[in-house]
């Protein structure tokens, strides 16, 4: 059985992460989502409810878990066991910086890293323009699952 | 238990094919290395001398197996129900081209293409250019296994 | 009246073309889709052909006519009165080059070059690809206009 | 008539933003420039000085309008009635986030970005390399505007 | 005699910078390693400290001399009448902004700056990702000097 | 005293490789251009011509000498006894292979490369560009010397 590891700070989730989650269960027979607890950036959403964010989203796949994680990801995913890492590949922005600490990972560790390559269509899709486009106050229909859509209003509405 | 498939031209196979093909063992259950058959550019070595070649090279791996293939990569795949692609990524130069392959590919049939990042310290290492310096005499050691750079200088020698 | 020039090999005309010339219509009064008539490279489509299929596909909007030419782009764009070259753009790869080109037409003209954003679902769409996918006998359905699929098979069926 | 908008921080205006206006105008009818009333990162002038920097710099050129705006940029767009945003793109940096952006706004509101090349004599001039070469005291001569310079050295003299 | 000056913010000093400044030393007489006196960011080591851990690493080589400078680049460079600044080059990210600040540099000064190509297994060491392994208990062996693996040590433990 | 080699098909020689050949000047004390005698594409020019293009432009540089080279580029170096091998970098797309070419070069001697950032003036500049130019009939001025402007020209009246 192939345990895969699926990190990031999903602050918020996104339709992008969901795809990789996804892409994930398709090639392996488990997935942990795992939360960074503390992002270095300045976070919308606490660890705890990025955690029940994506549990919502997730709530009918049993091959799912997500837990939030502190330190470093190598050691976090030694002691969870998991096999590989699974990162989603979006441009070029994002490949040097991922392959460079894939390979830090690898150096620290021995654990693999392999790279999804995303659904074309969620390419433009971060959750940084996503938390920019909600609090300019436009839609994010079709950029985050509807569970996350409803927490960023709330978060607006406040 | 998962398969993978590693495809290529492998003209010839290098230390970074190797490579590659390793990481895929240290992830998934099986890995098929996919030959491909005529590729488009005029190859140095016939596909069953490719095949020969990386069958040697892994002839102590019990979970590799050597084929070679032709026409639609993802027909291949169904037809060996393989669980998913396996590539190796170097630069960006191979990112965006794989990038669009990989898409192509989930496109055609749904399978999902998986990357993993090569050992660093065989980045600048590709077929064709082991190829040119094998043309240009110089020495192909530790860019290419044993058994590759014996079959390079009896080509040169001829 | 502002007019574009969509210039390429159309070789043959896929969704990404199309996409990039109903943008260019979205912006621009006239479209003329320039078909380069010899390419550089082998073609599968004669350039009446490709002409032939871009007519078909835009037969029901006014604003654009297809038409082939010969020579340096910038003096086809200088004796068609065209005010800008329109070009999609799907990603790195692309961009490197194309840039380079649209600063060697301003050069040598004077003339802007506009670079519009492909709809990321066809990103991977290329002409290349697509005669690929189509040699090996696979289905270039939604990746190419209807009229240019009948094409397509009609070539492989001779 | 078409109308084309120039978005932007404009903190301060160089030679490569005059340089995108200019070319806007080569190829559209009327060009306004959105000035982002507040940038998230800390801006050295404000919004009001940059609006007045580009109305000093484009006084002789009745077709050009500077304005500052809040909010979605795709709103404003929308608000403005204008065609089409016309970004310029130096390199491959910029390459990757504008085209997200891009998307992002085509998403939003079915709105083009078309992007022009820089001359290539200003593609190292950005307004982040400006400010520190006048924060740590080196001429801008060459880099920005006249009227931006004189700006600059104000600041500086403070 | 020609010397060459490798500036940077070193905070701390990877193997990745060490294995520039050698592959300088291979090309050039004199190498001046500048250490940029206050960098834009919060750093782990005073410039004292950064200075004194290259001088440690170098202290058997007569041709390396280590300062700290403030201000800009071009004018200390202009002071040391040094010939060249030589700068490592890893991966694309790297590419785009250093080939920016070359034309500015060149631009302020005319001075050229050289790029060498890094040992590609230190393509994925950056000051930065060395302080996040750190900071989060991770081993910093093999990928800074002894010296600094020792300093980063000390200050954990504080 | 250094001695640097500027290797290159230069078929023709362009404003871009004399601007690089300037810039090894303005750094090294001898630069000996390198013409590759035999380069993998159809070249316009014979070795003999090349090199007698370069003389001639380089007439009055004492610290210059052009030759042409077979077989591999580092046992050339080795032979002529250069300390370093220099390039030009345009942009992203060279960059790529140019770092691959650089690492094994210094695999197989130990030789290291140096790469200048060209004039951004130049960057759109290439040897295949103003070769398709030529051939189309277009004007060649301001892209390549007047001495290999009228090798076009002979070589297009022909």
């Amino acid at each position: 059985m192939t345990t895969a590891l699926c990190p990031g700070s999903f602050d918020p989730p996104t339709n992008g992460h969901v795809d990789v989650i996804r892409r994930a269960l398709a090639i392996f027979d488990e997935v942990v989502v795992g939360v960074i607890g503390n992002p270095s950036k300045n976070s919308m959403f606490s660890s705890e409810e990025r955690v029940s964010l994506l549990q919502e989203v997730f709530r009918d796949v049993d091959r799912v878990s997500v837990e939030s994680f502190d330190g470093l990801l190598v050691e976090y995913a030694g002691r969870r066991h998991v096999d590989v890492i699974v990162k989603g590949l979006r441009g070029v922005a994002d490949f040097d910086s991922e392959l460079q600490m894939a390979q830090m990972n690898h150096h620290l560790s021995g654990i693999e890293t392999c790279f999804v390559a995303t659904n074309p269509s969620h390419g433009y899709i971060s959750s940084s323009l996503v938390k920019e486009v909600a609090r300019l106050g436009g839609s994010t229909d079709r950029l985050v699952p509807v569970e996350v859509q409803k927490a960023l209003d709330a978060k607006g509405s406040k």
